[in-house]
């Protein structure tokens, strides 16, 4: 314990923090000053993977698979029921609302069409033939309209507060600083790291401060280093262990607050005993398991004394692949009952 | 050269081709043929960061900073020159055209807006009142219509085949086998590699096949293993140098098309060194050598006894940050010149 405490104090003390973090933890404090006003429920929902530069100056970087679909996805459902999300994501990942129009097989480019004043006696400014109206086309109207109220919605309400992220170092950081914000909200705060975040980083102190060069001969034997002999230079990456915060956020940072974890694994084998072991180390509330080949259609959740698969229906009454329903749909209203259910125990024994 | 011959060969035999590679030959086979029977020039231009994973159910890799911008960018001017343009590129990276919407501090839900039917008498297909239009403000509407007729043009005219990639072995893959199906336009085409390409693998016979373990003991010495005893445990990555391809590029799969390289470097004092070494190596026609704080301003092309700076005009008149001309505006021109001297040169010798 005191060795961990200790290891977690030095990473704080020797990474530094980002740039961004005093607008952060100040957008983070009014957002949450006013939904406690309004006593509503605040979820800080974490999404995206994060980055492990290699570089001071970075060109190289270390990443974790993560297009932020599971954390996008989720916030929908958070806000369709009523939470207040703080969405802290990856730079560049998919967001809640526009997803539904990027990274898709189709720009969104296809989706408009040009729709004439031309020859209806209109002048634009410039004397001219006014500039006909760009609509969306009719056949994607009806889902684009119902998109863009719930996102109008969210925005006219401040119930989405968006702040992104690129570094591990600058996710603990601003996770450390939203964390003390959220105290105030006491157990009506919930924590949903859905976020992949590394497990390794390069100390400053051994971060190259320019590009590696891949002609590069070795000056030391740790951090990145070109090295190796005869004709094509290696390269070695040598990587620290991340300190494992969850166990400070879940003892010091939000002790008060539900805390919801995911772990993500290639090998069915191994979900059931990596859920456990996270869930006995650090003693929070809930591990949602998945693996990443059926990510999209199970999950299993892990408690104190119970593992419960999440599933989506199919058409035939079984599991696996369902195009219409989407997974976090389940996820969210079963996360959400048991943070009612842990607010409902609170207030009962005081 | 035998000998880097080998390692290229070895790369491709060693290495699996990526499962859309037929798929992709056959479209870029088409590309080409048409606009080889209209006598157009086509351009293959890479753009993005190649990833390079380090597990086989990828969970982890390594990447190379790239939006894609540089790409998306030239694509656009290399279209409006008149050129066919084939864009090899990252997953997700930044489009041409829809690049303007996206990564931008602005949702591209917020150029949009309702503009009522309903009341109007009309009835909508549920028999209530008819879905509202969504248009496209009033305030974005000229610049967005701009940029949506040049996208329709370039689809409607077949002039942008788009083609993407993630790893580093299904870019060389690719381009590889577009380069052989290029090669009936003689100097006609031309290469213009923007791609952030990397420059160490890991072998397969070296990569684990499941998420690796941050708990897990080492089980060898050599690819992605945990290791380091006492409390935390290390990673240490072992990477070997991707061969160099653009000498194969040059002197078998594109003999006789321009080829254009580009040198992303942080330190200032290295730049045109490297850009010469690589000239020097591989004995192509040109290389554009940018620093990564100041690319959106100056870039230096670096030819056969000739650099020379091709910087945004400010303006007072000096270089560096003009918001409103983008560099590419400027760089795809240059090119474009370039190219066009090769072909008379070549024209005025048969």
């Amino acid at each position: 314990m005191a060795d961990s405490s200790t290891s977690e104090s030095h990473y704080f003390s020797s990474n530094p923090p980002p740039p961004t973090l005093s607008q952060h933890t100040a957008q983070a404090n009014a957002f949450v000053t006013h939904h406690h006003a309004h006593s509503r429920r605040v979820v800080l929902l974490t999404s995206g993977g994060t980055t492990v530069p290699l570089e001071n100056q970075t060109v190289r970087f270390i990443d974790n698979f993560s297009a932020g679909t599971r954390g996008a996805t989720s916030a929908e459902y958070f806000l369709s029921q009523g939470y207040a999300v703080i969405f802290l994501h990856r730079q560049f990942s998919l967001l809640p609302f526009s997803r539904h129009y990027s990274h898709s097989t189709n720009c969104f480019l296809d989706f408009l069409s040009e729709w004439g004043r031309i020859g209806e006696g209109e002048e634009g400014e410039d004397g001219g033939a006014a500039t006909p109206d760009v609509v969306v086309k009719a056949k994607y109207r009806r889902e684009m309209l119902s998109v863009l109220r719930k996102y109008r919605k969210a925005k006219e309400q401040k119930l989405l507060l968006l702040l992104p992220f690129t570094t591990v170092t600058s996710y603990l950081f601003t996770l450390r600083a939203i964390a003390c914000e959220m105290r105030c909200l006491g157990n009506e705060a919930l924590f949903y790291l859905a976020a992949a975040v590394s497990d390794f980083f390069v100390p400053p102190d051994r971060m190259a401060e320019h590009k590696i060069q891949s002609g590069d001969v070795p000056e030391s034997t740790s951090g990145p280093s070109p090295g190796g002999g005869g004709g094509g230079k290696k390269l070695v990456i040598d990587l620290d262990p991340v300190p494992k915060f969850l166990k400070r956020l879940v003892e010091q940072w939000a002790p008060e607050a539900m805390i919801v974890s995911f772990k993500l694994e290639t090998d069915p084998a191994l979900l059931l005993k990596k859920c456990n072991q996270s869930l006995d180390r650090y003693a929070h509330h809930l591990v949602i398991g998945n693996i990443l080949a059926t990510r999209k259609y199970e999950v299993l959740f892990v408690e104190e004394g119970s593992a419960q698969w999440v599933r989506l229906p199919t058409s035939d009454g079984n599991s696996g692949g369902n195009e219409e329903v989407e997974i976090e749909s389940l996820i969210v209203p079963e996360v959400i009952k048991r943070h009612e259910k842990m607010l409902a125990r609170k207030a009962a024994i005081h």
